[in-house]
């Protein structure tokens, strides 16, 4: 792809030239050369500074053109009043890609737009791709390159980190070195005037040092954009998003009428289903998760077997991890029979595994969980506890007082054991381990293990949650390939209807039309007529059976039910006349009337589509009726989707037990409902004229959905 | 309080004699014998030791006879095997109270029950109060006794720590320390032989150094007396709980009947709500919500405001509070005029305030802090970003090379600030201060905000967490004071309802004479004859008015809908008769039938009381009728409840809006349901023989609760 490659060729230059380094090391610009020389770049080295001659011990250039060659990158961190110049300096010399770290521009508003867009005109011309403004650099660890102004002292790992926040690929750098999380490479994308985080994305999914990626996102600029790269990249490699909504206006308000509260946050829900992105909640899950799923090897299930030295951990685990959907299957008598011999007489083995407070290391480390791996009852393994020399450090100011002669190193080293074979047990096995432990990397286990991959979380819990995820991950790998729908032809019937609409000026279809329009496209909707007059309700009625549903149909009347102009369950001829001469009356007009056969079920839902500025159209699915606002049951979905996406949202709901079989109902016709769901989210793509339909309810009849009552909404 | 008073002087030993130290500082006893030793304990300490003359350089005495005094407190670290003899012996001297750390005991099956019998029997002989068996020890910061095996290095606190797993008063030492989590009192209770966590909430409640608690619990042996016990301590001190159902059999099974899935967990949930605890769902939140409650001044509301040096984290921050509960008001104009001049032009000062990256330490600790507080706009102020040293040293290996001749220190004494002034102003205003920060206690501000009392958390999600919890506490110190409910005496009616069904020999009563039980007690229940034959149904059907139902009445036959035994809507004298006849058909045999006014209404609740072999009654609510099985929304409580209980449970049902008015239905009369709950809850305390009550569906008519299903199951 073409995202790719071109980033490619920005993370690996072979030479780079910095603005605003200088010998003074409290400035931030002198504080990323420092970084890019020290932490392990072998290309060239080029200053630019305006008066001195050398700066950092490198020979410094007054201007690009005086460079001895064209730097493959130009860095810069100078004021931005000045930044212009010497950029469009660097585009006539040649140099293709650049980082711009300078703030001043989008987010300062008015002035900062402007110079912004001079920006972006003068890259264009020149053919310069950038990252920036006002970010805070990037790091690629498989050349060892470091821009940000922080120095990384840790080995590299496999995850890739995307952020719209700076600090969250900068600041944190000392963060991510103590609890172990090794990163392959890391972007800022600060502005995005340029290179934006589906860029990224797109070149990270294809990177080979990444096996799992995390993104701090604020806003999505190019929705189908995202989910179509994100779509293609999460089947084999997983990816993470935390979503604040932090810069977007509105982010927890409503939109219109879609049946209920779609606010920007539940669109973004949608959109990471829909995508395959596993959304977190907090940028610890943000880390901790990418990290785990990176370095550990895929799960086949999500059969987890719990392996601990004190019982409050290892049930703080299970329960986290019952809470999370994985099981913790108690094992078979042949592997409890295995195990008893090794612990404690009256210890619990039947998963978890508890060893209680054991001194002998290696059955915690090697012996029981080879047991564990080998039994093919599991899919993963949780540890909690093991531990070297972090017990020890910390006993030792007491106990030394004892042990004059012998030194704190030496106590440790007779702890030292070597792990080299349990860390490569998951990988042999295929099934993943997860650590947590009390005891961060001054315990030597802890250290050991994080360096070969093995994540070690600081509690019970974050250990669950991890694996948790894993076994999240595997059911999205294992999703059903899909392709998006193939748009049929529109129906004559349908644009007929539009046009006629469109051609009384209304902005809305009478009930009557918006049904007719929607069984154009196949979605069942009950028998109706229309009728104008009692003569024409004599004529009609013998067409639909007995009990009868009547109501005023007129594209300004909305409310009907609130308004008094539904009768429900006429069950005669008499009833009948009764109920129209009342539409008649409370109406205030001669108003038609449609005649329709009554829909009995005790359940509905609701389908919607409706425009969003930043999503295109979204489909609404959910509980209607008049359950709609007191559950507030509905996902959402950038449409159109496929009947195999509609599935998933069908069992998103948290309620999806209501269309299961209870108190003597049928189970729903499931494949009706995603029918119905991926025929209504094709609709305004075959007319663009609708901006929103909105069928609430869809009574379930039987076990078949019915559009009872229909909206449709045009521009 | 006797628990309170007895503990005080468990926890304020002047003399302390330890069995299982020695000179070898690899075994546990003498860990736990350097602790108190160089921890800070103050008082005498005497090793008994069947051979050494000497134990850790003081006297050893071969049995508790040869002491010089009697201890105050005698400690058990020795083999299982070998304690009886030596506890009797501490016994006879006449010591009042021991830890018994000794494992061994009841959790070892039944040679340990049989052996914690014994012990139990000694310690009752001898008026020994006890700790333990198997446990880890204990901490009294206040004098400076430490009794576990970890040396303890942090400054006290004023959490107290609850525990039935060692390893979370222990183990987690080290842990707590790196977080600046400090504590008062710490206990790790083990078997609970004699001292359970029961008697140490009592007795914290009451601990002056003590400002909020935290409980991990397995299970809780005496459900009414922790409620009463809890309930009279939360209203003035918070207290958190981690239950993770561990060594619970069934902890997530159901319990019968009730409407729904009562399992243990559920009962929990719902015994935690009424004493107005705290539940967390992991060790790290029991700890770091319960620290930053026992150190910063008591919430007012919950207006929070964010001060920020980057947007992520304060968007992470604003939409943790929001999904929490709290509010991010923005300022008003005139508060946000104040901060303006002080940030970057374009900077966003509205609420989080975003001082973007700025190296003036002071705007974020001093001026800004002040000018928020003095307000009196937000109820709590969340910052995150502040640092001093931390970066400084992070960014230190490199800057070094250009400045030899500056060392770290010095660097970093360049940064160091007073914060003295800053630490204080959340007392003064009383609004609580949190942090969250990327950089630990190796950063000079998170060291010293943390031992000042502000807690730093290390991602800002988590900052706003505690504050969240500090609102949370907020409206569980200001619930109405409530009294149980006062029984009423039994009624004659009801009391001649039950002694009739038990000399029929029935388990269950049939459901006309549960309602008329029911309205015995003022519940509401529908008008209803029961008729025997054709002729009884024409003599009594003048007394309901059309619609009717008509079901079958007979203890032995539940499920009845599906059975077909229930005609609804009845609407003729005509369709009465084929009603009644179907019924008879179908029922197989000369069955009673209902003959009761058809209710109408949309909503149906459920109400529920059963027999638990832990909780006792429990009481539930929640969404009934065709609902229940789909909703699984119902919550729980230890019976008899106030009002005002039931209050506080019908606004804790997760689809709490469907009691509100919508579609033009009206919202729920509250106050009758309340009573209806209330008055459920005592009838099986005032008929002992009743074993459960289901009433489903509680139909929601006009506004108000009928009770239109009843079954009633005896003991």
């Amino acid at each position: 792809m073409a995202g790719a490659s071109f980033l490619h060729s920005l993370m690996t230059p072979q030479s780079i030239a910095i603005v605003g380094a200088s010998n003074n090391p409290m400035k931030m610009g002198t504080m990323h050369a420092l970084s890019i020389l020290n932490d392990g770049f072998t290309g060239n080295f080029y200053p630019v500074h305006p008066t001195e001659k050398t700066v950092l011990g490198h020979k410094a250039y007054t201007s690009p053109q005086d460079l001895p060659e064209t730097p493959d990158l130009a860095i810069f961190v100078l004021p931005s009043k000045h930044l212009l110049p010497l950029f469009e300096a660097f585009g006539r010399i040649g140099t293709k890609y650049a980082i711009i770290i300078t703030a001043g521009f989008k987010e300062i508003g008015e002035d900062g737009i402007r110079q912004e867009e001079e920006l972006s005109a003068v890259a264009r011309k020149y053919g310069i791709r950038f990252i920036g403004p006002n970010c805070m650099g990037l790091i690629n660890r498989e050349i060892s390159l470091n821009t940000t102004v922080v120095p990384i002292k840790s080995k590299p790992g496999k995850l890739g980190l995307i952020s719209q926040s700076g600090t969250y690929v900068a600041q944190t750098i000392p963060y991510l070195e103590k609890r172990g999380i090794h990163y392959s490479k890391a972007f800022s994308v600060g502005n995005e005037a340029d290179v934006n985080i589906i860029d990224v994305l797109e070149y990270l999914g294809e990177d080979d040092q990444t096996a799992a990626i995390s993104m701090y996102i604020e806003t999505i600029r190019d929705v189908p954009r995202f989910l179509d790269v994100a779509a293609k990249i999460t089947p084999y490699k997983p990816v993470f998003a935390q979503y604040v909504g932090g810069s977007e206006a509105g982010g927890r308000a409503g939109l219109s009428h879609t049946g209920a509260m779609a606010g920007k946050d539940y669109l973004y829900e949608g959109l990471f289903c829909q995508a395959g992105v596993i959304r977190v909640k907090s940028v610890e899950e943000l880390y901790g998760l990418g990290a785990a799923l990176s370095e550990q090897p895929r799960i086949k299930g999500n059969r987890i077997a719990i392996l601990t030295n004190s019982g409050g951990p290892g049930s703080a685990i299970a329960d986290t991890c019952e809470r999370y959907g994985c099981q913790v299957p108690p094992f078979s008598p042949s592997l409890q029979e295995k195990i008893r011999p090794l612990i404690p007489p009256h210890a619990p083995c039947g998963n978890p595994v508890d060893l209680t407070f054991s001194m002998d290391a290696r059955l915690m480390t090697d012996t029981i969980p080879e047991i564990i791996m080998d039994s093919g009852e599991v899919d993963g393994l949780i540890m909690h506890g093991a531990m070297s020399t972090g017990f020890m450090k910390a006993v030792h100011p007491h106990v030394s007082q004892m042990m004059q002669n012998v030194s704190l190193s030496e106590m440790l080293s007779q702890m030292e054991r070597d792990l080299s074979k349990t860390v490569r047990r998951p990988y042999e096995h295929g099934i993943p381990l997860v650590l947590s432990s009390f005891f961060d990397r001054e315990d030597q286990y802890t250290k050991d293990f994080e360096d070969a991959g093995i994540p070690v979380f600081d509690a019970p819990e974050k250990a669950a949650r991890a694996m948790a995820a894993m076994a999240q991950y595997h059911v999205i790998q294992n999703r059903p390939k899909q392709q998006p729908p193939v748009l049929p032809g529109a129906e004559q019937e349908a644009e007929e209807i539009i046009q006629k609409a469109i051609q009384n000026g209304q902005k809305t279809l009478d009930e009557f039309a918006a049904k007719r329009l929607l069984a154009a496209y196949k979605i069942p909707v009950p028998e109706e007529r229309v009728v104008n007059s009692l003569e024409e309700l004599f004529e009609n009625i013998e067409f639909i059976s007995f009990p009868i549903v009547l109501k005023a149909n007129h594209p300004e009347i909305l409310h009907k039910t609130e308004k008094g102009l539904v009768c429900l369950n006429v069950e005669t001829m008499e009833g009948a006349q009764n109920a129209y001469k009342t539409i008649q009356d409370r109406a205030g007009r001669h108003v038609p009337v449609i005649l329709g056969e009554m829909i009995h079920g005790e359940r509905e839902l609701l389908v919607g589509i409706a425009e969003d500025e930043q999503f295109g159209y979204c489909i609404a699915f959910g509980i209607g009726g008049i359950l709609t606002e007191a559950l507030k049951d509905i996902v959402y979905r950038v449409a159109p989707v496929s009947e195999i996406e509609a599935g998933h949202m069908i069992r998103e709901i948290q309620t999806k037990n209501l269309l299961e079989s209870y108190r003597g109902m049928l189970p729903v016709n499931k494949d009706a409902v995603v029918r119905l769901i991926s025929r209504v989210s094709q609709i305004p793509f075959i007319h663009p004229e609708i901006r929103e339909i909105d069928i609430n309810p869809v009574i379930i009849s039987g076990d078949s959905p019915l559009a009872a009552d229909a909206l449709v909404l045009l521009k």
